[in-house]
């Protein structure tokens, strides 16, 4: 099964165990703009993403949004199981920002399963710390980095993310990655057309000078 | 020994898990102000607070400050040990706010352990998403929560700390907690003054309105 292949931890569940998971394991496709998780409402359980990308992001009260971190081919979505660990007092949302491929543990199994085996608990520690430095960078980022940095920051990881120069995204859909106003996107995208970095076209935006906005992001 | 009666998890360890604690654990003294955790150049091991007061907080490079959490009696510090973690990508500072009387279990035994034993894995699990809970409600309050509430906010929990209306700090040490300028704190708490929330005298700050600013905290 190409679960087993997927997962990194196989080899140290023990045979009753790996007979479990195989046996509870479902595959899923997740449609763009699939909403995984919405808060503390869903559990769909332990998520291991075969291909897509998933975003992690939280919600105000009046509908602003922050992205937390992506995940990509390979990695684990933890939260969508956030029922199974008591302690996990806040909300999340997770939805797909492509089609995703993805096989679910139900969290009855996850839980009974990381009771049982310190190698799986070890693992979803490494994975909880990796999601928490992820969030403890983007804090460093809002407190102590400008607007313009993290908005050339954003706009190089997203041409990686697509792999090309040219990106389709709304100044709305950056300012919600960014927590920030459209306005503002629209004030900084402007500036950074007039330095040249980014060429500005109906509904895309081109990196023209990536070398100069590495630059501003070292800073 | 006093340790056994204040780790959550005793009873759930093996006897030769808790006969390698007994064994190894240490009792200190943290003065006031002692330096627990220095970023990644420390690793003193997992701390239990007998009693005391500890500061996580993190430092920008250019000296800037924000408090992420506190942690009080009978409270673990996980962080101390994080050399143990290898998936903990982050420099947390943690300090002793007031004199506290700790026990340290070495971060060799520590890891040991928790690479054998389910609950002790388990319960770090909890531990981490406790502290993820608490960075989490911090990043919510800094993008979503303007600054007079979350002074309002931060002098009722010290209030609270030291079960005093009257609070010794300076408008610096309120600055390096919530990750804000000087100049700031002190506007605001001479705005919070003119509300008659609290009276300013030198060195010291009295909280006289306290449903006041529960109110604005919860507005």
């Amino acid at each position: 099964m190409e679960f087993v292949h997927l997962c990194p931890i196989w080899d140290k569940l023990s045979p009753a165990h790996q007979q479990l998971v195989s046996s509870a394991i479902v595959p899923k496709t997740l449609g763009k703009g699939a909403v995984l998780h919405d808060g503390s409402t869903d559990c769909a359980g332990l998520v291991l993403i075969k291909s897509g990308q998933l975003r992690a992001y939280i919600l105000s009260e009046d509908g602003r949004e922050i992205t937390l971190y992506r995940l990509l081919d390979q990695d684990i979505c933890l939260f969508s199981a956030s029922c199974v660990m008591r302690s996990v007092q806040f909300e999340i949302m997770i939805s797909a920002e492509k089609e995703s491929q993805v096989f679910i543990l139900p969290p009855y199994i996850f839980k009974k399963i990381m009771e049982e085996s310190a190698p799986l608990a070890n693992y979803v520690n490494e994975l909880m710390a990796t999601r928490f430095s992820e969030v403890m960078w983007l804090i460093e980022q809002i407190m102590w980095k400008s607007v313009d940095k993290r908005l050339a920051n954003f706009l190089l990881e997203e041409s990686a993310l697509e792999d090309s120069d040219t990106l389709k995204l709304t100044h709305e859909a950056i300012a919600n990655h960014l927590g920030t106003a459209r306005e503002v996107v629209t004030r900084m995208l402007r500036y950074f057309q007039n330095e040249g970095y980014v060429k500005l076209t109906r509904g895309t935006l081109e990196i023209i000078d990536r070398e100069g906005m590495e630059n501003l992001v070292n800073d």
